[in-house]
């Protein structure tokens, strides 16, 4: 293997599709967006995306088999809705720089490979938490960005990056005529954020006019407070006992002497 | 050299034959397991490996002459059982990530072009050391891995990661129609481990059936624990000089005041 | 996107042109100069140079839209001389060994392809500062160098390296029979420094006979010396608080004992 | 410039040529024995090798023009022995593993294309210096290796690695069935070491039968041990002045409590 590759599992006819692309990053915000609209939507696998600029590891599965790390597509035929949805998800993002070019390349050709005119990418936005996480949003065409921000988003502030994928997608699409729009949950960012996933896939809903019920998300949200809640009393205990430990070391100085 | 290529030695016949693969990685585990089996059944080299993603330097052998580090394929012909045994193993696993991947695949196009249809790739399971390390399974078919299960194996559990060859292998066999089962042996992984190794090897040896007098490895094991008692002793004399040391500078300190 | 690679945004026959170049480095100083010179002279854009080797992750602009990376080509037609001129200048220098050869060649190409007889690259010379920041100056035609030694510029001292493209075009400039010169503005280096930027721009008119007013810049050079200011202030005041806490703390351990 | 590569200033008919190769490395030994050989025979240039994998800086000469860092062969007719000279020094080298290989690799074919059939690598060993460093032999064929041994050297032990292009050119060499030697000089290795260079040329000249006086470098190694001394009073100077300002620091924490 010595560039990336895509290895369809099947074909689908899809109606004026939508690709949806979410890969590990700032919170995890994209993966677990993407993977809870794959999972309500109940999406079908279409194609995998390898590549030897992911990590050199395999991971075990369920039943003691292995895989590669890799990217996967989906496909959701939208009964009601005048859009198909494509989804893009994976494990990992590209450990070297030409990689992350190349792979993102890959997403790119392959939504137009199937006729995706547009395409959403999805990640993390650092900043402290406030009580509800806005959405951050950037587009390639402000017609776009201008219907999510009516959506319940807010216009990136000039001269911000986006890094990795969601944003090399945006700014690839220009080269092949593929509408981009790029939205970002605040997030502190160090632990997975389940809440800065919902706020963009409310965002998200409207924009696309697709109907999932996101109180499945709740239940992660309070798991994740709970972690956070345990790391901070873990961190307090630490500190109290370095703090304990100096004491005593000056004690023992002065035995000694 | 721009890619990794492989110099056949010699051709051989081989019957059904199976392919066994340890390169250095946690507690040296596979490597000790294949150099084991392959002195022990006098098996002859087959080809070599080289790749410009090894380390850059080269080895100094017995006689003053140089070689480039590189893998190695061996054979051995199997008169009593069913499958001849192919063996690889090398100096060192490849330095880039890219190269990681390379080198994976072409021990597998040189499994497949010679009529391979199972590799068991060994290494190292990181973990605490308990009397007699278990041997940690993982397989891209379900049948081997039940086999397997049976000779005194566990299966990997799910999510856990196998980096370097021994798992890329596996990940990679797939795509060419080959089996391939992993073996781990539980080891703390920071020194070269024998005993992890041997429980790999009798594992594997009542897998393939084939009789080998494993006694060698103890000597090995003896030496090694003989090594960690060494260290920890040295270990221990640190701790107590550094106590020593910095009781002599609180005197030090009190004098001076 | 598997190579650096030029996209042509519209064509201009231009007459005798000399290229300037000044990418981010050592305090900004080539970006700042060629930067002021383009806004100066309203040079419209002519090109962008797009690669892999760039850091992956794109910028906002004001409307919310994103872009790659880039270096940006500009040209300016020189009613009143002889000379026409090129400018490229970009967001970042590639973060590779191989993108830094890679990406110096293109710009090298596209020079050639627009009959540029004469490269100037715009640098920092690292050292601390005096009041006049002086330019530094190498060349691959002594005859340029001369001149450009006439117009307030002191030869580099021998063995001292150039890093970057600001380097490697003059390097580079040899093998494709096109004259190169480099300009470095004193500097320390870890702040813009726009003054730097002035001293190279006195240089650069005198040796072009371009007459652009470099008035504009005084208002950034106060400005950048305002935050020295601000910044050793900073710096005074965090020296003093550590020592501050230190005797608190040596105050502590007395009541301790 | 995507590949390193080989530009050729003029041609020279060689009568069973010896290639002579000495990079930057260990105590600098093989640039300063390669280099010193050069400017007593008063050899002429005959090529410089180019490459992407060098540090992305140029250097600037004494007459203020600039080159790409690079490599350089060196030619030498000998009127009254029966080998004719190469050399091979240059600034660097290579910064990656691939571009290691590559170097070494374009070297070799090099001196193939020139009908070279012995090289001989220089480079350093590292140890603790006694009075007159040895010199530590390795070769691709023990018949040159046996007559090196009788040049007063010493043959390598057994599993020492010979890092970067000193090494792998033998590595390589066997591929090209050309005979290669690598000399190695005793030396501490972290300044430059023209006792060790003295004691490789005293073998490589009884080696090669050719006639260098070798009294210039007795200047370079006076000036060196120098250094050595310097550097050591300045280290003795350091350690004094930590000490007392531990002590000031001790009193300092007295007075305060």
């Amino acid at each position: 293997m010595k560039e990336t590759f895509i290895k369809e599992l099947t074909t689908a006819s899809l109606k004026d599709p939508v690709l949806i692309e979410g890969l590990p990053g700032l919170g995890l915000v994209g993966k677990i967006a993407t993977r809870y609209l794959i999972r309500q939507l109940k999406a079908e696998k279409l194609a995998y995306l390898y590549s030897p600029h992911f990590p050199y590891f395999v991971l075990v599965n369920k039943k003691g088999s292995v895989r590669l790390l890799r990217g996967t597509f989906y496909f959701w035929k939208n009964k009601n809705g005048k859009n198909d949805l494509l989804f893009f998800t994976g494990d990992s993002q590209a450990q070297t720089i030409e990689g992350q070019y190349e792979i993102s390349a890959r997403i790119l050709d392959f939504a137009v490979q199937n006729n995706v005119k547009l395409i959403v990418t999805i990640g993390g936005y650092r900043t402290e938490a406030k009580d509800k996480p806005k959405v951050i949003a950037a587009a390639t065409n402000p017609e776009i960005l201008n219907k999510t921000l009516q959506a319940q988003a807010a216009v990136s502030p000039s001269g911000s990056p986006i890094v990795g994928s969601a944003g090399l997608i945006l700014g690839l699409a220009r080269f092949k005529k593929v509408d981009a729009l790029c939205l970002l949950g605040e997030t502190r960012g160090y632990l997975p954020d389940p809440k800065a996933a919902k706020s963009v896939l409310e965002t998200l809903q409207s924009l696309l006019n697709i109907d999932v019920d996101l109180k499945g998300l709740d239940e992660e949200i309070a798991k994740a407070e709970k972690m956070v809640t345990r790391l901070q009393k873990i961190e307090e205990k630490r500190t109290l006992q370095a703090e304990e430990t100096r004491k005593e070391e000056n004690k023992k100085v002065t035995y000694i002497s």
